[in-house]
């Protein structure tokens, strides 16, 4: 037993940028890009000394395997409001993600308020299935880490049986009962089966081009309600807006990336 | 007369990087955000030897005055698909921007093909309303640029008759008839009033923190139907997310950007 939780210890960074992809945050081998995002925004975050991702991006050039790496952070500007981070993640001279981010304060700001949508209708949390790790051809290791729970109308896809519509919710929260803080927002947004496996395309593997998330507020305590959606498949991409609200029924984050599918 | 567009004109770039911010594309003496994203854009394409831009993300960090700028690309990643590259534009030892980008061949992709959403319902260009220049106390002298045509039904805001609806929609296109090529899709993006024009909200400007444009097709000929809307105002941010169809009802572009409301 150690004090530190799991996500803590896999996002360890020392000041100089180093630190470690540590085996069991991936799928079928390869570093979850969500995982991958927060530990080099942990990086970027640290050398920002703001508490918080305002909103990141990060391109992705090469898959994350297990073992040290280097994240050089530098402060574009450091502002009033904001400091804005450039950041690269590499190893042995091969560059792994290329990022940009902007951090502050999440804290006590208040301004008009507009919410134009709503939180998933979930059933509760107890009553959503587990995402397994085992999964056909898949291995997500990643669930042993994270504890998702799919909408049970969206999981068919596991039988073959898809909804035709690219849609995708549940519930996230950590095995080990870490509390949800803005850094884990990161990696929350990547963290679900693609939306587009409820819709009958060619199945596989979907690449992340770009991603980027914007973090809206520190989540109060418990688990998070998800919901991502594919709107555009088209000439071999495709793109996955999420929406992440917490238990009070705010929006706390918002993503969307830029996928890659199969050219015909 | 020059044979010349305009737009070319503007976002002209020496080999070195060295660039011009052009007098005429702002908006009360800063220029248009997505005319800067469009000018580094090119710096980006022409280091990057690929013909469009993919996606690119870029943060914005002062102003941008008339005047001469320098842009430094630096190539993360040259792949086979894509060329990832890292941009900053800057002035008299201040950065501009900070960008992001992947650059690519769009032509010829052929995929699995889903598409979610349809374009906007928009009266014909001619019965649309031009943004024109002088609107209140802004002066628009982008507008004498680009020819944007706003669904009439969304310009109440402009006699203080907002629909409650934050959307904004209507018809893109260059007033000197420049056709619209995936660079100048960097701009569109970005050219419209904002979507919360049409909320009961403080009025004032709508400054841009991060701005993401995923380009998804190369645009056919004819004006382009543009739809611009915010799901999400509060603790002093908002998204607006941006689609971009071209004459023949095709998805050409997808933007999302984090603004800042003022604080209460």
């Amino acid at each position: 037993m150690t004090d530190i939780s799991e996500f803590d210890a896999a996002t360890a960074v020392a000041p100089d940028g180093s630190a470690v992809i540590i085996d069991g945050w991936d799928i079928n081998g390869n570093a979850n890009g969500g995982y991958l995002m927060a530990l080099a925004g942990r990086a970027m975050r640290d050398a920002s000394d703001r508490p918080d991702p305002i909103t990141v991006t990060a391109h992705y050039l090469a898959p994350g395997k297990p073992g040290p790496v280097q994240i050089d952070s530098t402060i574009v500007k450091a502002g009033r409001r904001f400091a804005t981070m450039s950041a690269q993640m590499h190893t042995g001279g091969k560059p792994i993600m290329q990022l940009i981010g902007a951090f502050g304060d999440l804290a006590d700001a208040k301004s008009f308020e507009h919410v134009g949508s709503a939180p998933p209708d979930l059933p509760p949390f107890e009553q959503c299935l587990p995402r397994d790790r085992a999964q056909g051809t898949a291995d997500v290791a990643l669930s042993d880490r994270i504890d998702v729970r799919l909408n049970p109308e969206h999981v068919g896809y596991l039988r073959g049986e898809r909804t035709g519509d690219a849609e995708m919710a549940g519930w996230f929260a950590f095995h080990d009962g870490r509390p949800i803080d803005t850094l884990a927002l990161l990696m929350i947004c990547d963290a679900f089966p693609p939306a587009v496996f409820n819709l009958d395309m060619p199945a596989g593997w979907v690449p992340t081009v770009e991603y980027t998330v914007h973090v809206r507020a520190v989540p109060a305590p418990g688990p998070l309600m998800c919901v991502f959606r594919t709107h555009f498949v088209s000439s071999g991409f495709l793109n996955e807006d999420g929406e992440v609200w917490d238990s009070t029924g705010r929006l706390v984050a918002q993503s969307r990336q830029l996928g890659l599918t199969p050219l015909l």
